[in-house]
């Protein structure tokens, strides 16, 4: 197992350098600060070793971007001395943003609602914005410096390893600029602190995006399998994402993303030989109860102090004999919450040790600040009992480093709340509830009295698999999870999802179709029913889909339209099915199966705009490759077959030229269209067809199926939202969408199509269309429209509202 | 379907009556004051039509609490007029600890818990007593009104229907006393708020005691699904109870309780018709934004000021066109969180006024109190929009009363939050996540500029399932549950759970054991292997357990211990199984395979007093049935077979003798047990046992399954907790239980053995034991204890360590 972990070349992406920058005072010369937490320990070996970088903020806000990282002092013997400062690549944001971006956004807002403290979180969309382009300016960093270190060494395929919730967003852009510039890469991301269950999650105005961007990784990794399951209910119920919940896998933008538990480990050993060589530090004639934690109200601390009191008061044969050791990291020290939290604790540790202190005994040893790393392995050792009692943790590494620390026999009792990751593996611990302060002083109290041999036994369990499962253990998982993508792991999980399949239609259609509603089924054309081709002459619907529509089309509770962008000539000859309806030009022209046809009227003014602007798109910005398709009611600038490199200068161009001619630009498929600024869309047509269809009360008696592939279809699955089973399909990995559900490709419509016909023919005869659980009486009062109780292809006569179209023939 | 609403006899029990009681001030006589929530309108006549009874607290603190209530005023035209003075159990609770039920626990820990806001929750173990009692409370007086009800009239079988949060425990000791008394009778319960996910609800301390005093219910509903799937998924995971998530049940104390989701509705027909007739109030040269709510944290207030201050900000077309009407209801109004958010508000509205008003107009108008119902009917019905969002809901009944009154043409627009049941079930509804208030000024914007057709649509959607869902509906819907109880309910889903299978331990141990590991399976005998009988002796192990029990002993893999409260000599007699451990009288006696015997040493000063002791017992207590066995280091006094009235009174008196001997007094299945006092117990004793036969790292090597049902077995169950498979047998209501899951009954043990017997000789054949992945260095430096690397049932020398007992032969 050592050659994954050093052979590797890595780029490690987190929001901090793992040292940081200061500035001499006297020398006005930047030094480097060593980091010694475990995942510094662990990881940046492996960046050394494999010659790889590490990419984050240094610490420091430097005015001179460019200022050159000096190499690490000649004394350092940490494991990033040997991080040359060309391995290094600072992140420089411009110290409002990144104040927004980490204290607004990361901590204001991510950090409460990952801990499920959603009270405290706090969703504004100027903190979100700086989030996004900070994450923005993180990916093109790593880009940058991909590349460069492609230029230097020919490496297979790097890893990026993305950390944290400050970097939830940044695999999509670096994957989205790697695959313009046909790099090969595997993205991995883990995420340090929980992930909420979908109650609490969903509560992000931002969601969408979040899911969308740890999405855009090939790996997630999270501490527990309950994160790991919350994050694909997310993904399921965010998204419309298929997902596989035993193999824990999502299916997004016809990718196959993994997501595996990955446990932090701390490094055992080095904690083992701290404690052995440790000095004894804590006096022998009482027994400690140990507390370790950054200032923060994450950790339950008021809670603890309170249980602590309350053990003195219930069983005071403690007094003069129990110390509790709270050591209180200063952490996040600008702002309000973590300032009235420390007055908190002064006040609690100054009114309880006022209440027991006797002339040689204080109940309470409270450390505002950090300790030294012996000093902490000489707490470990020689604590009787370890209160890691915290309301929510990702994991919590001191519950672990006590246990490694343990080496006393017999052993002392480890107190770990079940709201830390590390209480849902450490079994054997003592698991306490910090939020009922009886309990928990009737815990410390069992803790205080335990016989030996449940102690030992305890913390044997304990330490072996701490020393087993360590942080080098945990590297090797991450690369392990990340060397079996798209192949089957070594823990017998997929690790691609299976293909769309008529079944997961069951999951998707069968409740909402009912057995007795009449089905209209609104499709879109290009890469929706025909996969996308290099020239829209060439997107030929395939022969199988052609025939099941065409036998849908002919049962008798079921009616189709097309939905395309296409002119309705055009998009009726390349479907080529008699008796359906087609929307052509999103909607602007209907053409119904009795040959009537409606067009939205042309503005008159912009008549003549439309061949001027021809004209001029023409003229000015169509080479190599670029033309325009003119399709009456609007104009299509196609981009498809130019050079990559022009393309941005091109859309730039037609947009100016759309936009001066007073039409909308819209984008499509490698396409720009121009539209008269009519309010009229995909889903105003869509309501219109049902309505012509079905007559004004239509709702009633319908099931309505929309998939669509484009962004103009988001208009139908606006307006048909909650109204209608909607599908996108896309392949692509960034795509906001109000359907409910995501299709990967054109099959899978074929697969829904499939189905539909199976499930049609296979109900039982429909009852009058009139029966059913839905019935209402009809409400024909000062409608203005004409009612029909069965369903026709003839479009009924309507009679134009005010804001309606006209009717044409 | 009129039938099963009219026809039951039903007994209601709510915190409050559906009408509150106020003195006149003149005459000092009681006078009702009628509610007229869609529950009691829709309740209330099922009530008084079944000839049933209304529970609940009065609205008012009675010194007498036998002062009559009086009947209705003749001039009362609401549907508890009917409610006849004698139909109405008034409880009546001491003031302080009803305010410490009601404010503290109530409103203090679940209101704000149950709808995910963690961080306002206070959790005190004050507040949770006397939430307890007042809850039993309740329930004795609805037995009361049982019994009393059941004199006067013969009902087949008597519907209970428990309301809310307020009365989560009520049902268990209804159904407790009813089971003594040989009442029979149909619990069912309904909570009116949302029920939290695990991640959520684990947080509470007594959780344990909530679930089961919500499972002591026949029926339990909620709004929605995923509410239902949240309370199932928590009773898996704090209980350990079998589930099954398609049929929605829950297995518990041997029962199976259905759950169901029971989306409330409002009575449509009357709010349509106060729309039909109310005047019109509002200015008709705007148009109104209205909201509706209590004055409550939950609903998003200030979110909801702060948006509309965003839209006129964003979008000042709106500017003397739009008015926000909000009414907000006082409610809580003695608690400071509620008075702070009163102060916010009017701030927040001052200023916004402030910022926007014009000569001839205010952009707010805010009503703080309340409003008549014509008056909020003629609001419904001429408001543009509605806006309901907010932070948490359960259903919110605003929204459909707003759809209900939306009678003019076109109508207005609904926009609900998500996070409200309404926003699950009303999807064409405008869908607002209030926390974004950007995002929330938006959705204002749009329903403000809907086009006429889309909303009719989503109006007559809306106002098809309001009228049709009504609470007439969900009336019916819950007769239905309650009627389909233990027969397959009509919506196709089970309502009793399958039998435990082989299955539910593929899913239980397969992962635990793993393939490498020893077992050993420590059982106790009475209620576990063999079932309870009326006489100890006719507890006869049944063959098919016997036999699969020898060939599990005589695998090389498998090591069985039988832990029991019986001497050691009467279980090794009962069980019959050579080569096997025996424990007895709780683990103070053990009977090694080779012969050897392990005594816990009696305190000398004891053994006299045993004598005396059983002596005492004998003359004193036993009569009618009662009896005394001598199990040598302990007695057991046997209550089995004598008359139930006469138990309370001796069980007080052998718990009191054996107390004043100096004996700990423990009960076991009818039976109250005589133990000397020393810390031994048989968690002691599996520990002392697992030592023995593995030596003192045996923990590496082996897996535990621990299987009981005794309260005796929970010493166990603790002591290894986290370290083994740990299942409680149970078919009582009440358990709280430190086991891992829970079995029904002495046959699914059987299915556990059978599971095993397969599943260990499928597996592959055992690697070298000190193989496996979790082999770690043996630790025997500094043990005092004999170290063996392989498995034997001879047991090891184990030199006595300062506490622990001797060893004899």
């Amino acid at each position: 197992m050592g050659d994954p972990v050093t052979s590797k070349c890595m780029i490690v992406v987190s929001n901090r350098l793992p040292f940081v920058l200061k500035r001499n005072e006297k020398t006005g010369a930047l030094e480097r600060k060593a980091s010694a937490g475990g995942l510094v320990t662990a990881v940046a070996p492996v960046v050394v070793q494999g010659n790889g970088l590490w990419v984050g903020w240094p610490g420091i806000h430097l005015e001179n971007p460019d200022e050159p990282i000096p190499e690490s002092n000649p004394n350092d013997n940490t494991p990033t001395a040997g991080l040359l400062s060309k391995k290094v690549v600072p992140v420089c944001v411009e110290p409002g943003k990144f104040d927004s971006y980490y204290n607004g956004s990361c901590n204001g807002t991510f950090w409460p609602l990952f801990h499920s403290m959603p009270d405290r979180a706090v969703f504004l969309a100027e903190h979100w914005k700086n989030y996004y382009s900070v994450n923005e300016l993180f990916a093109e960093k790593t880009i940058k410096a991909l590349k460069s270190l492609l230029e230097e060494q020919s490496t297979a395929t790097p890893l990026i390893w993305i950390h944290d919730y400050h970097l939830m967003l940044a695999a999509n852009w670096v994957r989205q600029i790697a695959e313009e510039s046909n790099l090969r890469l595997k993205l991995g991301f883990f995420l340090h602190i929980p992930f909420p269950p979908w109650n609490i999650f969903r509560l992000c105005p931002w969601s969408d995006e979040i899911l969308q961007g740890i999405l855009g990784n090939d790996m997630v990794g999270f501490h527990i399998e309950d994160y790991c399951l919350n994050f694909i209910d997310c993904c399921q119920r965010r998204l419309g994402c298929r997902v596989d919940r035993k193999g824990l896998l999502v299916e997004h933008g016809g990718r196959t993303v993994l997501v595996r538990p990955l446990p932090i480990g701390i490094p055992y050993d080095r904690f083992v030989k701290m404690a052995e060589i440790a000095p004894k530090v804590l006096p022998t004639n009482q027994k400690f109860v140990l507390g370790v934690d950054r200032l923060d109200y994450t950790k339950g601390l008021v809670h603890r102090l309170k249980a602590f009191e309350l053990l003195l008061e219930k069983y005071p044969e403690h007094i003069e004999k129990v110390t509790l050791l709270q050591i209180s990291v200063p952490s996040r020290t600008d702002v309000k919450e973590y300032q009235d939290l420390k007055e908190e604790m002064d006040q609690m540790v100054g009114r309880i040790n006022g209440r027991f202190t006797t002339y040689n005994w204080s109940p309470i040893r409270y450390i505002y600040g950090q300790v030294g790393q012996d000093e902490l392995a000489a707490f470990y050792r020689d604590a009787a009992v370890a209160l890691v009692t915290p309301l929510r943790d990702g994991m919590n590494l001191v519950a672990k480093e006590f246990v490694a620390c343990q080496i006393n026999e017999p052993p002392g009792v480890l107190i770990v709340s079940p709201f830390a990751g590390a209480g849902e593996m450490m079994h054997e611990a003592l698991i306490c509830n910090p939020y009922e302060v009886h309990m928990a002083a009737e815990i410390i109290h069992r803790a205080l009295t335990m016989p030996e041999d449940e102690r030992t036994l305890r913390m044997n369990y304990l330490r072996r698999r701490e020393k087993l499962h360590d942080v080098n253990y945990w590297m090797k998982s991450f690369f392990k999870a990340m060397g079996s993508l798209r192949e089957d792991g070594d823990d017998g999980l997929p690790t691609t999802m299976q293909p769309v399949t008529m079944d997961d239609f069951d999951e998707y259609l069968s409740k909402y179709l009912g057995n007795h509603h009449k089905l209209a089924l609104l499709l879109d054309y290009d890469g929706t029913l025909a996969p996308i081709a290099p020239h829209p002459d060439l997107a030929i619907l395939p022969p199988e889909t052609k025939s099941v529509l065409e036998r849908l089309s002919n049962m008798p509770d079921v009616y189709v339209a097309i939905m395309s962008g296409r002119n309705v000539v055009n998009v009726k000859q390349m479907v080529g099915i008699e008796g359906i309806t087609y929307a052509g030009n999103h909607g602007l022209e209907i053409l119904h199966p009795d040959g009537s046809k409606f067009v939205h009227p042309m503005p008159i003014e912009f008549e003549d705009k439309v061949t001027d602007l021809l004209k001029a798109l023409q003229e000015q910005v169509c080479r190599e490759g670029a033309w325009v398709e003119n399709k009456g009611a609007l104009l299509t600038f196609h981009y498809r077959e130019t050079p990559m490199h022009l393309r941005s200068e091109m859309v730039a161009q037609a947009q100016t030229l759309i936009e001066q001619a007073g039409f909308k630009a819209g984008s499509a498929h490698c396409a720009i269209e121009a539209k008269p600024p009519v309010q009229w869309n995909k889903g105003r047509a869509s309501l219109y067809i049902l309505r012509t269809a079905f007559g004004v009360d239509w709702s009633e008696r319908i099931r309505i199926i929309y998939a669509g592939d484009d962004v103009t279809d988001e208009d139908a699955m606006e307006a048909l939202k909650g109204m209608a089973a909607t599908f996108r399909v896309t392949s692509s990995h960034i795509v906001k969408t109000a359907a409910e559900r995501r299709l990967p490709n054109t099959d899978s419509v074929l697969t829904m199509l499939k189905w539909l016909e199976r499930h049609l023919s296979g109900r039982e005869p429909r009852q009058d269309a009139n029966g059913g659980p839905y019935r209402r009486p009809s409400k024909s009062k000062g409608s203005r429209l004409s009612v029909t109780s069965e369903m026709s292809y003839t479009p009924h006569s309507v009679s134009p509202e005010p804001q309606s179209p006209g009717v044409s023939n």
